[in-house]
C-alpha cells in the first residue's frame, strides 16, 4: 500500500511535512547509537509528519577556503541507521544519499535496498570535489535498476541568486526522474521567491505541473550555529543576521523568523496554486534545540490547516 | 514660525509625510505651466502632507551603457517653479539640487535663494559625471552661508547590497549638516531593511539619535516604467518583476506592493523607534497613475494613524 507520502508526490499535493535529523556520529557505541534512536522514535513518532529526513553528511570543505566553524565527524549511513535502529518509527524515511561518495557498484546496491521508498540524491559539494558517481550516473542508475523508487533533489534558492537558473535546473532534474525537491535551508526569502517565482511562470508557459517543493527551515540557537549555517552557503539577510546576533534569545528569535519566512512563502505559494511543502530540521543536539524544532513542526502544522 | 515640516525633522519624528513631483519640462509656454501648476495645487492642496518634494532632474545617461527607456527632456528649475508657479500651495517645498550642476557661485545665489526652507542635495549619478561642485562642497557652502537652510540627503538601500556601507555614509552626510534622508525609490524591501538594520545598530552601538529616513514609494503603471525603474538603477526582485509583468493589472498591482513594502518597513521601524517617513513620488503622467499616487497617500496616512 503506498504511503500517504508516496499520495502527495505523486499526486503533487501542498502541506507535505517532514521533519528532518542527521544520524549520530559513527563513532559511537551501538549501545549509544540505539539508546539515541530511542529518544528520537520517542519525540518523532506523536509528530505526525509525512516522512523523516535523514541526512547524508560530507565533508564539504572543498566548499570554501573558510575554517569550519564545527569540526568534521562521520556519521552513520543513513539507511544503516534506518533499518537497524528506527524501524520502531512506523513513518516513510526519506535517505538522502550523498551520491559523489559511492562507487556505481555500492550505489547499485543501495538502490535495491531502498526500494519502493524514498530518497533524495545530493550532488558534489563544490565542482572540485572528487566524485566517484555524479547525480547524473545516479539518476541514470535510478531509472536502469529501481525505478520504483520515489526520488527528490535538492534546491538552492541562494544559487539562483547568483545565476537566474534554479527553475532551470529543477526542471531538468524532473525529466531525469525526481518527482519533488528539498531546499537548502532558507532564510533569505527573496531569494526563495525568486526561484519560486520563476518556477511558476516557466511551468505556466510550458504547460507542465509542478512539482512538490518542499521548504526547509531550521531553527538557530547560538550565534556559533549563525557561523556555521554561513560557512555552509546559507543566504541570511543582513538585518536577520542583525536581529539575530542583538537578541537577546537568539532560539527564541530565530524560531520566530523561521514561522515568518515559511507563512510567507505559504502565502505566495497558494496565491498561485504551487505545491509547496516544509521540512523542519533539527541538527542541533542542545535539548531546547530540539523542543524549539518539535514545536516548530506543530507551528507550521497548524499553518497548514488554516489553510 | 517654523513649519510642522521643520519641527518633525528637527525633533527626528517618525511619520513624516511626503509627495514627490518632477517640474513641467521646460520647453513649455508660460501658460502650459501654469495650467499644469494649477492643476497640481488643485490635486495636493487637500492631502495634508507635510511637504512637496521637487525634484530637480539630470541626464543619468553618464550612469549606465544601457539605452534610456524614455529620452530626456530638461525640466524647470524646482526653485524658479515653486516660487513662481506654486506659491498658492501652502505647505512647504522641499527643492531638490543636482549640485553637479551648478558652479559655486551659482550655488551660493541659489542657498540664498532657499532661505529658511528645506533641500536636498543630490550628487553626481557616476563617478565618471563631470561636476562642477561637489556635494561635500555643497554642504560646506551651506554651512558657511545658508546653516538655515535644512538639509537633507539621498540615501540608496540598493547600493547597500553591494557596498555594505550606505550607514555610514548616511553618518558622513549627518556630519555634515544633514538632517534626514530621502531614499531612491524602494522595491526591494530586503535592501531597505538591511540598510536600517546597520544604520540602527551603528547610532545604538554609538549612541547617536537617529535622524528621519523617508522612504520613497512610487507606483509603476506599465512595463515601460518598469524598465525605467531598472534603467534608473532601482533594485525590483525576480519574483516581484515576474508578476508585475504577468498581473493584468500593473498599476493595480504595483499600488498594492508599494503598501505591502511600507507596511512592512513601517513595521521594522516602529518595533525598533527608528523614525522612518514616507516620501510617495508621482513623476508619470498618466491620469490613472496619478490618481493611484494620491490614494497611496491617503493609504500611508491611514497607516501612521493606526500607530
Amino acid at each position: 500500500m503506498p504511503t500517504n507520502l508516496h499520495t502527495k508526490i505523486t499526486q503533487r499535493q501542498p502541506g507535505i511535512i517532514l521533519y528532518g535529523i542527521t544520524p549520530p556520529k559513527a563513532n559511537n557505541t551501538p549501545e549509544k547509537i540505539a539508546e539515541i534512536a530511542a529518544l528520537q522514535v520517542e519525540r518523532i513518532a506523536p509528530l505526525n509528519v509525512d516522512g523523516l529526513v535523514l541526512y547524508d553528511i560530507q565533508d564539504e570543505a572543498d566548499r570554501t577556503d573558510a575554517a569550519r566553524p564545527f569540526p568534521f565527524l562521520a556519521t552513520l549511513d543513513p539507511l544503516t541507521y534506518s533499518r537497524d535502529y528506527l524501524a520502531a518509527l512506523d513513518i516513510p524515511k526519506i535517505n538522502y544519499r550523498c551520491v559523489g561518495k559511492y562507487s556505481p557498484e555500492q550505489f547499485r546496491a543501495d538502490l535495491s535496498a531502498l526500494g519502493n521508498g524514498v530518497s533524495v540524491f545530493v550532488g558534489a559539494a563544490s565542482r572540485e570535489q572528487q566524485v566517484s558517481l555524479s547525480v547524473a550516473q545516479a539518476y541514470a542508475l535510478r531509472r536502469e535498476t529501481n525505478p520504483d523508487l520515489l526520488v527528490g533533489g535538492v534546491a538552492i534558492p541562494e544559487r539562483h541568486l547568483v545565476k537566474n537558473d534554479e527553475h532551470i535546473r529543477v526542471a531538468h532534474k524532473v525529466a531525469e526522474g525526481c518527482s519533488f525537491f528539498v531546499t537548502q535551508c532558507v532564510y533569505n526569502v527573496e531569494a526563495a521567491k525568486n526561484f519560486l517565482s520563476d518556477y511558476y511562470y516557466a511551468c505556466q508557459a510550458s504547460g507542465t505541473a509542478m512539482v512538490p517543493i518542499i521548504f526547509t527551515i531550521t531553527p538557530c540557537g547560538s550565534v556559533k550555529t549563525l557561523e556555521f549555517m554561513k560557512w555552509l552557503g546559507i543566504s541570511i539577510p543582513k538585518w536577520l543576521e542583525n536581529d539575530l546576533i542583538h537578541s537577546g534569545d537568539i532560539l527564541a528569535k530565530s524560531l520566530d523568523v523561521c514561522k515568518r519566512i515559511f507563512s510567507e512563502l505559504l502565502q505566495y505559494a497558494n496565491e498561485k496554486g504551487i505545491p509547496v511543502g516544509c521540512n523542519v530540521e533539527s541538527v542541533a543536539i542542545r535539548k531546547d534545540e530540539i523542543e524549539a524544532s518539535l514545536q516548530l513542526v506543530r507551528d507550521v502544522q497548524a499553518m497548514f490547516s488554516r489553510v
